[in-house]
This record gives structure tokens, sequence and C-alpha cells, in this order.
């Protein structure tokens, strides 16, 4: 296989562990704290994992232990969408497993969780763990969205993991992956095997963090990555001076991208979806603030900005999540009429007569083009695919429209011309920062850690991660202990609560702080590319979310 | 200011210059050869260029010259779009001026050509020049694209010189800027001045090359900025094994930067212009040869790909060019009857009725989308925006369609999902890889040996390039040499000749041996991030066209 130099030069990177990982195996020992609880409907969770809720939390130190070293065999799935350091968790996992035994074996299952349950998988080696160290993407064993909900699945799972004699499972997923963890780990227990379940946070859009997860993988590389990206665009709008670009980045619910991207480069725009929630903000508001940041900046004479969009934004424009939800009852309902009606026109008409005043309203308000993506692309189920809504198109065509209006009343005399971007697959397969790197290989040797010493229901912790990684602490959060009820298809589940952005946090006080700012000044900031190498103050950063976060603790 | 820590470190980056500049200026001399022809239309290019026509090629070396240590005053423009590179010509002609005698004073014009004919400027300072080494943007000076073409234009440039009292003009510009240029020389000496000027080789498309310009400054950044995200996105697309990428890539009418980045990731498909014209290519041609590789690769289980598309492909569709060129004709003509028509669907059915036969055929194939932005979106001088056609996603969409015929004819049995992207403002203003670093600041240095060695009409010249940068030849090509005479809104004129993608040359050949192995099979290449320390193979490696077409020279 030909590869590139950065790649064969990554090949030799040694990931950093933290001090008490980085001995002999029988150097290490695990201390165990007091039961937990989780973090609400403590009965509720508790009757639905009866043996592993309110397991201790687990540290890794340096001692004498008992973690064991006889031969292992474990499977491994990568579930959901990638994100950079995947390959790591799997690499440190099985240098983990070697270390202790040459004799264990580590399994990958192929596609994901489907790959589990229909026992299609491979035995890793040397040659192939050595092809995948240090990248980035998800193509050592692939990855897929399949979920282990139904009895049979859960049935097919246990079936393979008896067939494949598993000591245990590695789950590498998000939070709805772990959520899948803890049942697992649940159901192997009750069905009288000793087999673990260990899960590991993965998700480029940081919404799986709590008091003891500090971040997902992938987020640092992923949100660096666009900050490049949104960099290089600044200083390409304050060289041309004249293009306005409206930057929608992924994240999927949570803003955490969009903010921790807009601490990393002073956009003049950057809206957080959290905010606009809280604050209950009509789409028209939206727009006439930012035509307002345009209006000012042109009155500096500057006809030129950088908005960025969080991909989640329509939804938490609680009108907007009105319509949407009015849209999908009315599509379901009257199906087969619409499908009758052939024009745009027709079809607008239609909806506009069946719904209600406000959100009739809010509808015909909207630009053509994303009108019919309301009524046009609709997903398996008939639901309006809010993903695919061209949102930055949507705030580009609205200012436009307002600014224009305004020209005309002689209320603005500047130009707007906007061009629009969507940063998403450009750095979900990134080379892993060395930042991502350290961690992902610390976590998946951890998570070789955990199973070694017994325990199931854990999701693999590294924390302290805002110091150099000798000083980073390695152990494992009981998931349980993570989880609350919450309604989904109707019934209550066990689910582990998704972070959002956190309006009285630090990340955000400090965004707050400085917007108003970078609103009418220019103080875009030019992180550059990822770099793996050269002076730490360059390669070895953690996000400055994280930084924020910690500071103080 | 704040900046970032990469920008602090690239601060510190001491750009290498060919060894015979790498001395005490008098130590450098210059070494003239033979009286030099235009590459075509010598006569007419003669009679024009009177006083700066036939100048010799000139080469630096080391050895004591009679280079000029007297104080100079530079000024100095940034002409059209950005490149990264375009600080460290600026710089490094500084240094030069500042070595040979700290009298010596550069003049920055801002906004581009505008600021010499407006005498808008900046006189450069220690403080100023060490903030943007090494750095990307225009935003030291700003860039502009009004041209010097009326003689009032010329006048005011020249009146701004004697005011300033300048020694000479550096226009770091691409080829109309150098043909602006190589103008602006002659004019200077046809009014009995002593007002040279220079210019450098700029462009991120690739197309300013020649015999003695083995490549525009710029284009190595930007390509690989470009081929990091698309490396990135197939990793992505074998990861999760379920989308094509449909990627349209800058470069204006030349395809050197598909070509290039197909040449670093090795994509399923990438379209190369002037393939397509020379094999006089429909449009449907293309859409059924992607689709066949759509069909050939999911025929393989592999419903997934990437598919490179430039910029300029449009006006290379030779009926799509007819199309367009008919479209303004009617437009132009029928200007205000098209004006009355309200809908759409009466707007393309008169624009049918007027079209050639074979014209309305292709225009009534195109998707609703690509008819209206050929309908609506116009210039000022009502021409049809081909830069605005999402070329990308009319591939989509008609690949797309074909590939539904064929599932209907029972001839196609997968899938077919496909997400667009276009980069290009991502690249033009990144950090400049240390290639273009070192590149620029020795063209900016020879700019000012030029200068200091009485010459005028001239383009700063770096070769050997595919050789460490100690074994870089400088020196400085006549402008007039790379003229010939081309019609320019109906005149013709003196131009240097655009280079396109030579369908003979080493890297189309390169490129055209492994497509057929990259189309069927999965060949991804992942470049990464642009690294900026390092080992040298990773750090300091040229475009593999720049080695492709030097090797053997």
């Amino acid at each position: 296989m030909e590869i590139s130099s950065l790649q064969k030069a990554r090949y030799e990177y040694q990931p950093k562990l933290p001090a008490a990982l980085d001995s002999a195996i029988s150097d290490i020992r695990v201390e165990l704290g007091d039961p937990t609880e989780s973090v609400a409907d403590q009965d509720q969770v508790k009757s639905l994992f009866p043996h592993s809720y309110g397991a201790p939390i687990a540290v890794f130190a340096s001692g004498k232990g008992k973690t064991s070293q006889n031969p292992l065999r474990v499977g491994v799935i990568l579930s959901g969408g990638q994100a950079p350091g995947g390959h790591n968790v799997i690499t440190g996992l099985y240098d983990g497993l070697k270390k202790a035994n040459s004799q264990s074996n580590l399994v990958g299952f192929l596609g994901g969780p489907s790959g589990l349950m229909d026992n299609d998988f491979i035995v890793f080696d040397d040659a192939k763990i050595d092809a995948f160290r240090n990248t980035g993407g998800f193509d050592i064993i692939g990855s897929g969205r399949t979920k282990i909900e139904t009895d049979e699945q859960f049935a097919a799972a246990l079936n393979t993991a008896k067939e494949q004699k598993l000591d245990a499972v590695v789950v590498i997923g998000g939070d709805d992956s772990n959520t899948n963890a803890a049942l697992l780990a649940e159901y192997f227990k009750d069905n009288g095997t000793d087999i673990q379940v260990i899960g590991v946070p993965k998700t480029i859009d940081g919404d799986l963090k709590n008091e003891y997860i500090e971040t997902s993988f992938g987020f640092d590389t992923a949100v660096k990555t666009y900050s490049e990206l949104i960099g290089n665009i600044m200083r390409d709008a304050n060289s041309a001076k004249k293009y306005w670009h409206f930057i929608k980045l992924m994240g999927r619910s949570a803003s955490h991208i969009a903010l921790e991207a807009a601490l990393q480069t002073h956009p003049n725009v950057a809206i957080i979806s959290e905010e606009v929630a809280e604050k209950k903000k009509s789409l028209n508001q939206i727009v006439e603030e930012i035509a307002n940041v345009v209006r000012h900046r042109s009155d500096n004479g500057e006809n030129f900005g950088i908005a960025l969009i969080p991909e989640g934004l329509i939804e938490f424009i609680p009108e907007m999540k009105t319509l949407i939800s009015e849209l999908n009852d009315l599509l379901a309902h009257d199906e087969k009429y619409f499908a009758t009606l052939k024009s745009f026109e027709d079809q607008a008409e239609f909806a506009v007569s069946k719904l209600s005043d406000h959100s009739a309203k809010v509808f015909s308000s909207l630009p053509r083009g994303i009108r019919q993506q309301l009524l046009l692309d609709r997903d398996p189920h008939g639901n309006v695919q809010v993903s695919l809504i061209d949102t930055e198109k949507l705030l580009i065509e609205m200012v436009g429209e307002l600014l224009a209006q305004w020209k005309a009343q002689g209320n603005f005399s500047g130009s707007f011309k906007a061009l629009a971007h969507f940063f998403g697959y450009e750095g979900r397969c990134a080379f892993p920062s060395n930042f991502d790197a350290d961690y992902t290989y610390s976590l998946g040797y951890t998570a070789f850690l955990l199973i070694a010493n017994g325990l199931t229901g854990y999701l693999s912790s590294v924390r302290n991660l805002d110091k150099p990684a000798s000083e980073w602490v390695a152990g494992g959060i009981p998931l349980t202990m993570m989880m609350n009820m919450e309604q989904r298809h109707g019934k209550m589940k066990p689910v582990i609560r998704k972070a959002l952005v956190e309006l009285d946090g630090a990340p955000f006080k400090e965004f707050s702080s400085k917007r108003d700012d970078w609103a009418k000044n220019t103080r875009y900031f030019f992180p550059g590319a990822i770099q793996y190498y050269g002076p730490a103050e360059v390669c070895d950063q953690p996000t400055i979310t994280l930084k924020l976060e910690r500071s103080g603790k």
C-alpha cells in the first residue's frame, strides 16, 4: 500500500500515557471509591440495572496491583460517526492486551454493532495494527449506526460473544452507543455470563461530557481542522474585503463545535443554539441581529465578515421547532392527498391552510428554496430532514432581504455579498492531533486495564487533560452513573444525558464577554493547520473549551 | 494584537535562499545572456515594446558584481486574488533593500493597482514587516483587481511614481497583472523616466508558468490545503462507505489544481477540462463516464467514491460554451422583452425558442436549478456568470438521474447518495508551506537584485525548484519573452500566454496512466495537514506536478 509521507512519519509517533500507566502491568493497581448514583431518576435507573447499578469510580495508580495477566480475548466495535483517534483507541487496547500477555487476542467486529450481532470479524495482528497507528478514520474495521435494541439483537450479540469465547467487548461510541454498552453489560450479567463491557467516549460533537468525562475524543482534532479553514477564510475576507462568509459547522444538536471554533478564531458572528432556545429567539430576531452587525461593520467601511452557524440551529428556534413538528404531523396525516399535489405552489398552499396561524406565517416568511426543502426532503419516516436544511443559505438570503429593505428605507448604504460553506466531513477523519492521539491511546490502554481488573459497565476515563499527559489520571466511570430517564419514541428510557452548551459555563461566558468587540472590530485569529511536530505550544495544546472548563479545578 | 501560537512560531522561521543570494550584496553578480524573442508574434510584440523588447535573461551568481548599494525607494503592489506567500515576497524585497542600504525605503500601495494610481500608500518599517513574516493573506496592504489600462490610468501611475520619487515598482500578480507590468515598464521608458518595473509570478491557479517559470507561488500551499481536505473526506468516505463526494476545486480556466490534487490523493474520478475540450466531450458523455465508475464500484460493493471537478469545466465543454455564448447574445439582444417575463417557465420557453436547435436541446436537458442559474445570475455586463454555476451539483443531479434510469432498466443495482463541496477560499490565505515561504522570499529578494542591477520589464525568476533551496537559481526573465498576441474584447493585445494543462505533459500522463486503477479500486492517499516542522520529506517537498515536470531536466 502506498502511503503519504506524513502517514509514514506518524507511524513512528509514540503516544504519551499517564505516568501511572507507563510502567509494568504488575505495577498498576486499581483504586475503587464509594458506590455511585445516577445523575437523576435513581430509583428507575437502579431498577433497570440491578446487576451493574451503583458501582464505584475506578482510578489507576502506581503500585503493586492485581491486574490479571492471563490471556484474554476481547472484541471491539466502532459505533456511529467517525472521530479522529478511533484507531488509536484500538492500538492502545491492543498494546495493553499484548503487553500483559502475548497470547491475548483482540477481535475487531466489522461495520459497527451489526458486526457483533452477525459475528463478522477479523483478529488483529501487529501488521494490521501498525498500519493504522496515529491515523484518522474508522476504516480499520469500519463503523455503523445499527443499534442493539431488540431482544433478538441482544441475544445475537450474546451468541457471538459466547461463540467467540470473548472475555469482554469494548464499544467505542457516543452517548447512544454507550447507553447501549450499559444495557449490554447488564444483559450479559443478567444472562449469567462474566463477559464484560467497556465503553469509550467518542464524538466530534463534544456533547458526551460531564464531571468525570472532560471531553469526548475527536472533538479536539475536528474543531482544530475547522478552525484552520475558518482562519484561512478570515484572512481571505480581510484581504479581499468584499465578502461575508457564512460557515455552517457540524456538531448535531449541541453548539460545542461552533463555540470552540469561535474561541479559536474570533468571528464577527457566532450563533449558539442553546442561547437561541434559552432566549426564545425567533428566526427574524436572529436575522436582524446578524444584519445589524453587517450594517455596523459596513458603517466602518468593512463590507466583509465571518458568521459561524451551528448545524443544529433550526431545531433550537422555538417557532421553527413548532413549524417542523406541525409539518411532520400534517404530512403524515395527509400523506396521500399531499402526494397528489404536483406543483410546489399547490403543496405550499395546502400546507399553509393546515398549519396554525403562527406557523403559517413563519412558513410563508421563508425563502422558496427552504420551503421546498421543508416540504420535499423527507426521511423514510416522512419527517422533515432538519440536518439537510441549508441554514447558512437561509440566513444569507434573509439577511440580504432585510438589508435590501433597510437600503430602500435609507437605513443601510453598504454592500452585502455573501458566500456559504459547510464544514463537517473535512474534520471527522483527519490525522488525530497529538492531544487526540495521546488521549485515545490512553483511553484504549485504560479500557484494557478495566477489563483486566474484572470491571464491567464502565466508561474508560482519562482526566486532568489540561495538564501534560504524564499528569493525566486514568480510570473508569460506571455508565449508570451518567444516566437519567428520557422519553424516546414515546417511552421512558434510561439514557446517558447529552451535554449541551451551558450558558453559565466558562466557555460561553468567555465568548459572550468578547463577542461585541469581535462583531464590530476585526480581531481574526489564524490558528493554521494542525501541527504534529514543533514547539509544544503549537502542537500539544488542548481546546480552549477544555482549558476554560478545567481552569480553577 | 493577539496572534496564534503557530503564527508566533512562524515569525521565527528563516526562509531559505539560493546559495548565490545568501552572501554579501557585493558578492552577487548578474550574468546576462543573449537577446530574447517573444514566444510568438515577434514582430507585433516588438513593435509594441520598442524600449523593452529583446532584453537578455538574467541569472545571479556568486562573485564580485556591480549591484548598486545606493539608497533606493521602491513601491510594491499586490494585484488580484490572494495566494499564500505574498507577504514573503514583500519581506524578501524589504530585507534585500535594507541589507544593501539601511536608508532604502519600501512603499506599499494599498488595495492593489488603484493604490498606485491614487497614491494611497504606507512606508514599511521593521515592526510592520515582522508582523507579517511567513504568514498567509494579502492583508499587509490589501489587493485589488483594478487594471491600469487607459491613458489616464497610466499617467496617474507615472504621476504617483514621480511624486514618490520611486526608483522602481514591483507588481506581484498573475498573467494579466504581469502583462500590465510589462506595459507599465514600457510606458515609464517611453516617457523618458528610469523608473523600473519588476513582476513576480503569483497565482494559486498554476497557469502562469513556462520554460523559465517553473511554478507560480501559492499553488503549492493552496493545492496542499485542498489535498488535506480531500484526503480527510476520502478517509471518511472509506470509513462510512455510503457517500459519493463531488468536490469542485478553484483554479479558474486551467485544471492544474484538480490535476495536482488528483496526483496527491488518488480520487476515483478527476475531470481535466483541457482533456474535455481536446476530445470535444459533451456534458452527457461526462455524466455517463462518471456513472460508469459509480456502477463499477457499486458492483464491487463500494457505494462510495470521490470525484474532483475543476472550477472552469463548463466553459471547456464545447456544447456548453456554445450554449452560454448564445444565451449571452440573446439576453443582450432581447434584454428588455426578457425582463418583462416574470415566471421562470416563460423565460425558459422564450430562451429555447431563440436558441439554435442543439443548444436548445442541451439547455432543456439541464436540471432546473442550473437553467435558472443560466438565465438569472448575470454579471453587470449581462453575461452568464459561469464561475457561479454549481457544476458539482449539476453533475450529481445528472449522474443520479442517469443511474435511476439504469436502475429502472435493470442495469444498476447499487445506491448513489452524493454530497457536494467547493474548496477555494480555504486555501488562498493559508500560512505558506515551507516551499512557498522559501520560494516567495527568494522571489522578493531577487526582485530587489534585479532593481539594484538596473533592469526593468523583468519577471523575478527562481528555478531548479525540485532541488534543495540552496541549489535554486535566481534571476529574471524579460516579460516580453513570454508574450504573444491574443484577442481581448475584440482587439489584438500583447499578453502573457496562459499555461493550461498539457495533455502530453508528464503530470497528465502520470494521472492518465493511473486513473483506471484509481477509479475501480480504492487507492486513497491521505496527505494530511501541511507541516512546517518535522522530517524534510514531510515538510519540504514541492508539488508532484513540479517534480514530474522537472524530472529529467
